[in-house]
């Protein structure tokens, strides 16, 4: 008689210095360029899989942001049962899963959710399954699950997505653990009044703005400038490098054809009062946005409680969200 | 005995489809670029210019915005004086001047008043010193001002500053006079709140950005775009390459090292705004913005109406200016 198998893991979320924009192979989910992150220590995911010869058929459940579970359907239960197949194949097994995901972080912060999800979907599975990999290869197969930040997740701390063009190359590693820097990333979650900017252009577009090799061109030597800022903890090169590969990234996507625009009009208060803080009153905070509206304030942990409290002064400031460098994917039980 | 001579001439502003950001020779004010523009009917300069051997010595006057007279000083009178000092050694004249100018738009408009005054004091000067030159000639004498967009509010309505690297190859010529299409230019002066953003970073710092190359490298076939739109009367063809080029633009800016902010939240407001109702609404309205935080928008002067109705209930606008294409410099006094 079988035995159903079980395992729940916890991911966190990421924020990268270096951007991903751009794929060099969509199947493959293999990036245009490296790119080096944080793991969020605040925002996290935790995904039990059940695999069950018992069970009618796979099922997913999403909890988002301490609510109710709803079960899911279309592209997102797709999405998952994709990844749950790749696994399945590999460990020589049929049975029916069912996927139970929770995140502690609101979904409308508009923090990338999809990268702690993969990540600990990815981590339970192959420990359910009985599959023995390593953290390289793990990242490999959550970068796979065609969420490719999400294999940033993997590894504790500060880390670094390589890519060499290849399937086996291309995985993230530690560049630092979680208590090499005290660093925080305060999340600034915007008022984005009445509607937020659809993000329909993804990866696949980047190719059409005239600066988007301009921008792979100058990444090799910012992604040495962020690694050395790091080991270094050096927050003045970290955060000039990364507000500006941000900025970069978006001038990428507002002359994409046809054009996309991401920030709105409290994205760039934001942006524009954490540049005047630095420039009247020495605060070494820097700013960086991904696909979406909110900003995220990097800073020294000593500065974070100052930086926080300056953040929630801008009426464009719904609430903040503080993280420190958070662990690495893993299994809770 | 010596008789005082003297002329007044009027100009327009201008407003870009295709911007001059960058220069080739700063001493001779060759742009990196072409360009292409309109003038503006609404914003005017009008120069008066006395040279009179009884004089003390030079003096400059503006009255900016319908606000009073005051002397010019510092580096204000020092272009203006420059400019003269060229074309008095070209007439082989020394007598001492006494100009006189006059903006009919406020100067807290944000619209780049330098071109207009520069179109109007080389025209008025060439007229009173008897110099005969040709549109050609005075536009390329308007250049060698340091304003360099003057030369395009030389001839009349829709104007393309050509470029080959030369001082005689970089000057503005007509593509179509202003009765060749009603086209509207409404400008939406922005709530600027406490603080104006400082516009320190010129033309200099343009090949830092990484995005510069690019950008030069796209221009010969957006200019020829914008030009085969104007001719054609194709608005969405102007408007599309227009708004593009704007956000070129602003990208290389944001880029620079130092990096040139020049949007405030309430230029993206705007933009975001015309987009939409171009989405949602149909109407044919296109933004460019020039290096400060004020947005022209573009329309057919059928659709004017309309839209700067729908600018004047955006909270982040405080007022519109409305401009058709406007005449040449001229002589009238």
């Amino acid at each position: 008689m079988t035995q159903a198998c079980t395992a729940t893991a916890v991911a966190c979320a990421n924020i990268a210095f270096i951007k991903y924009w751009g794929q060099r192979d969509a199947a493959l989910t293999l990036p245009a360029n490296g790119s080096i992150s944080m793991n969020l220590d605040g925002c996290l995911t935790e995904t039990s899989v059940l695999f069950d010869p018992e069970l009618a058929g796979d099922s997913v459940w999403l909890a988002l942001g301490g609510g109710e579970e709803e079960p899911a359907s279309g592209r997102a239960f797709e999405r998952v049962i994709a990844q749950i197949e790749r696994l399945r194949a590999m460990a020589g097994n049929r049975w029916p899963v069912q996927v139970r995901s929770r995140n502690n972080f609101p979904s409308d912060a508009g923090i990338a959710s999809s990268a702690a999800a993969f990540a600990a979907l990815t981590c339970a599975t192959c420990a359910a399954l009985g599959l023995d990999v390593s953290e390289r290869e793990l990242s490999r197969l959550t970068r796979l699950s065609g969420s490719g930040s999400a294999c940033r997740s993997i590894p504790a701390g500060f880390v670094e997505w390589h890519t060499d063009g290849t399937d086996a190359g291309s995985w993230a590693e530690q560049i630092a653990a979680p208590d090499h820097w005290a660093l925080s990333d305060l999340v600034a979650v915007i008022d984005t009044g009445a509607k937020r900017v659809s993000s329909l252009h993804g990866h696949s577009l980047a190719p059409t703005s005239p600066f988007f090799d301009a921008r792979l061109a100058e990444l090799p030597q910012r992604l040495a400038e962020v690694r050395q800022a790091i080991i270094e903890r050096d927050i003045e090169r970290l955060g000039v490098a990364t507000e500006a590969d941000a900025i970069s990234m978006h001038a990428v996507m507002m002359t994409q054809r046809p054009p996309a625009f991401y920030w709105l009009p409290a994205t760039l208060l934001v942006i524009q009062a954490v540049q005047r803080w630095r420039e009247q009153d020495h605060i070494q905070a820097y700013c960086t946005i991904d696909a979406g509206p909110n900003v995220h304030v990097i800073c020294e942990a000593s500065d974070a409680p100052e930086v926080e409290s300056r953040l929630c002064e801008l009426d464009a400031v719904q609430w903040t969200i503080v993280n420190g460098p958070g662990p690495e994917a893993r299994i809770v039980g």
